[in-house]
Order: structure tokens, then C-alpha cells, then sequence
């Protein structure tokens, strides 16, 4: 994708995301469906596919010829990262959105033959948008976001992490990740991953890390952390597919490797 | 206390709150000194101490026959809480502040012969002032708070909790705390007791747990909490000591005696 394209692409998804993010704003106070989906704390609103349709529409107006990949379903036929795709959650975060009424966020990711072109999380009810795209940086509400400092070791780190790594699980044994847990500086756990990623891209996070997520809970922040020279791979450090459920490890590069080695590999199930 | 002096003391702490939460917001862009306290991860900042000093002064000035507790120094050598004391934590998270440059709080709560009279919380960056006095309401920025809905039940509540009840502890068997986190809908960590305080009062979260906290932590919290309904213990459902450190449990109602008895209880140490 040229500079030029991608340029035109972000300044429209940004005005279409603010966009969004005015309507929900709008309906917060107004009474709001909530369903469950795959399991009882699997929460959707129907602010979540309003806001769908909403973006769907604009990008199939504007680019026919782009594919779509929704959280509320759309695109779940797709097989193929050929071409551009907009890969979209309209709120990432809905049980904090329902229990919170804040700490969500609306993600989109657009990539072209698989590589992220731009990244977009927009934290609604702070209104902060973080924006970037490939090769020319990431931004926060307009102010250009500093390359991750690569000298933060682990002992000094703050990361973001799911209780349930502390649990019996599947991925890896609980009691490493215990380990891990008592020699970091802090932990902290906001309910959404989209704004996590964020948060790792700005450095209020040194590293996130969860065990199942889906290609539009990280589409938009991967594009943000790889342009402030942080990694993000699987919690084993193997490449993210951006149509399956990933784990995901997102971090600093200065500690991305112990994390994996020391802990993640090492508790590896 | 009376009616006409709590409220006039309101008005004042509230004022005082708020030019502290403006002088902090002035040096965020200022390099800061942080040293540490009790352990490399229990941080200390100029910014913490001036804000302290700033506080004291106020109230020295204008309430000279009243006591006063603060986390960096002040009023170490208080044995009573007969007569008027002023309880107050300048920055309540500071790893926060230091890590993020947000998600803290000033907190400060006003105890007249040992009963919460006044409880201020203050989240600086967002600007949002929690505020409560006995008898008369809780309230967040002029909005007055809902009493807490008391038919909330655990399945479907978010439990605001530090990683550390997951891992081995000196108060409850860690594998029944593991439980917990799979039961509840959610878990969160914010890493200010006084915010999460303030969210339980809010119905943000349903619940907060902390293991081990001083009374500067929690004096102003517990007012809030109290005023719309919610219950206010240590973690075994024992009343709170203001001159000691405690454990913590504040939490809707409805949930505070299934948490004590089917967890904190049941997985005592």
C-alpha cells in the first residue's frame, strides 16, 4: 500500500472511528440490549453492532473493493489476508462499556497482503485516540509517541495481565506465571485489549499478555506497538495469525525474550 | 460533629483537594524525584511529599486543634482517634503516577471520635472529584452517587483485586482464591486502592480486596463507600482500625458475606 492510499485511509477511518465514538457517547445514558454470546460473561450489546453497521457501511461505501472482519460477524467467511482488509471490534471491552460505562475502546486495523497498515484505538469515554501507520509512527491525540525505551528491565516493569494466568490453564503452568507475578514492580488488569496494547505502545504498560484473543481485539494495537519498536508475537513468540484466535505477548523488546524464556516457555504446557 | 461544621469543612478540603490536584498536574511534565520507601517497588516522590506539605499547611492553619495522619510522616506518633483527625494520602498510587502519569488519586478522609465524617477522592488526570459526608450522600463531581444495588449477585459482579491473592500469602489459601476469579464475571487491578474505592462506591466495581493497606489508603474511601450503602471491612469481615494497616473488603451488600464465607473464610490462613 502507498504513502498516499494509506494517508487518505487513516485520515477517513479516523473521522469514521470519532464518528463512532460521538454516537456511543450519545447512548450512554439511553437503555442498552445486552445479550451473551459464547459463554455468560461473553457480553453484546446492541450498541456493539450498531456501531458495526455503522463503520461497515462507511468502508463499503468508500472501498468496494476492501474485505471487512467484524467482531459482530462480519467477514467470518474470510480465509485469505490477500488485499486489504479492515479488521474491526466497535467495542473492545463490552463488559466494562455494560459494568463501567467506561474503559472500552473502538479498534480497527487495516492491513494489506497481511502486513498492518494502520492501527486505530480510540478510548471512548476519555477521548484519547491513539492512531498510527506503517513506517511513520504512532500518535496520541495528534502528539507523536516516543520509541519504546529499550532499557527497562523486568524487576522495573508493569505489566498487563488477566488473573485467569494465575489459575490452572492450558497454556502454561499457574505457578511460574505466580513467579512472575512477585518479581515485576506491578500488575495491572483493565478489561480491554485494545486498550492495553495502547497502553504498551505510550509505556504505561512495559508488556500485556493474554491467553485468547481475536484478530480484532489486536488488529489496531499491533500496528501501534510495532511502530514504537515493541514486539508482539504469541506468548511463545511465534507469529500472530490475523484470522485466528492468537495469545498474545506485546511488550518492550528489552523484555520480551525474558518473558517468554523465563517464565512463559519454561511453564510451557 | 455537626451538620453546619462538616459542611464547612467539606467546602474547604474540597477546595484545598482541588489546588493540590492542580499543582500536581503543573509538574507533570517536570523531572521528579522518586526515591523508594519500604521496598524497590514502594515508590516515593518529591511530588507526594509536596503535595502533603501543601495539604498540612492548609489545614494547620485553619484547624490547628485537629490531628492529622498522612503517608509521608505526619502524624506518626497519633495513639487515639478521639477529637477531629485528618487523614490523608497525597498521591495514592504512586507507581501510577510515576508508570502512567495518571490513575491516582489524592485521598483524604476526616474522622471525628473515631467515626468517618468526610471522604474525599480525587483522580487528578481525569479530573473527577468523589466526594462523601456522613448522612449527607455521596457524590461525584456534583452528581449525586445511587445507593448501591443490592441484588447484584457474584456470578455477575467485577471484583477489583491485586494478582497477589493468587499467589502462596500469608492470608488465604491461594487455590480458593483462584476459585473466586473463575466464578466472578470479572477482575480487575487498577492500582489505586482509593480509585478502586471510589469505583465500588460508584458501582464501577462490585468489589475491592487488597491484602495490606494504611489507613491514608482507605479513610476517605470508606466514607464514600458507607454513604450509598456498601459495606466496609477487613478481609474477614471485622471492622477497620484507623491507626493500624488492614486488610481490606468493600463491596455492595449483597456480596460482602458470600466472599467472606465461601472464600476469605473458608481459605483462611
Amino acid at each position: 500500500m502507498g504513502l498516499n492510499e494509506r494517508g487518505h485511509i487513516l485520515k477517513q477511518a479516523i473521522k469514521w472511528v470519532l464518528d463512532a465514538g460521538d454516537m456511543i457517547r450519545t447512548k450512554m445514558d439511553e437503555p442498552i440490549q445486552i445479550d451473551t454470546k459464547s459463554n455468560p460473561n461473553d457480553l453484546v450489546t446492541s450498541v456493539d453492532k450498531e456501531t458495526e453497521s455503522f463503520l461497515v457501511k462507511k468502508i463499503q461505501a468508500h472501498y468496494p473493493e476492501h474485505a471487512l472482519l467484524g467482531e459482530e460477524g462480519h467477514g467470518a467467511h474470510i480465509t485469505s489476508l490477500d488485499g486489504t482488509i479492515w479488521i474491526i471490534d466497535p467495542i473492545d471491552g463490552t463488559m466494562n462499556f455494560v459494568h463501567q460505562k467506561r474503559h472500552f475502546a473502538i479498534s480497527v486495523g487495516v492491513f494489506h497482503d497481511g502486513v498492518g497498515e494502520i492501527g486505530i484505538v480510540y478510548d471512548v469515554m476519555a477521548d484519547i485516540l491513539y492512531y498510527a501507520s506503517r513506517g511513520e509512527g504512532a500518535f496520541k491525540n495528534n502528539h507523536q509517541l516516543e520509541p519504546l525505551n529499550d532499557q527497562v528491565q523486568l524487576e522495573k516493569s508493569i505489566i498487563g495481565l488477566n488473573h485467569l494466568w494465575l489459575c490452572e490453564n492450558k497454556l502454561v503452568d499457574e505457578k511460574v506465571m505466580q513467579k512472575l507475578v512477585k518479581i515485576v514492580r506491578g500488575v495491572r488488569s483493565s478489561g480491554s485489549a485494545a486498550l492495553d496494547m495502547a497502553y504498551v505502545a505510550e509505556g504505561a504498560l512495559d508488556a500485556y499478555l493474554a491467553m485468547g484473543l481475536s484478530p480484532w481485539d489486536i488488529a489496531g494495537g499491533t500496528v501501534l506497538v510495532n511502530e514504537v519498536g515493541g514486539r508482539t508475537t504469541n506468548h511463545l513468540g511465534e507469529p500472530l495469525h490475523m484470522l485466528k484466535r492468537n495469545s498474545l505477548l506485546t511488550s518492550r523488546d528489552s523484555i520480551h525474550s525474558d518473558l517468554i524464556q523465563q517464565f512463559l516457555e519454561k511453564g510451557q504446557k
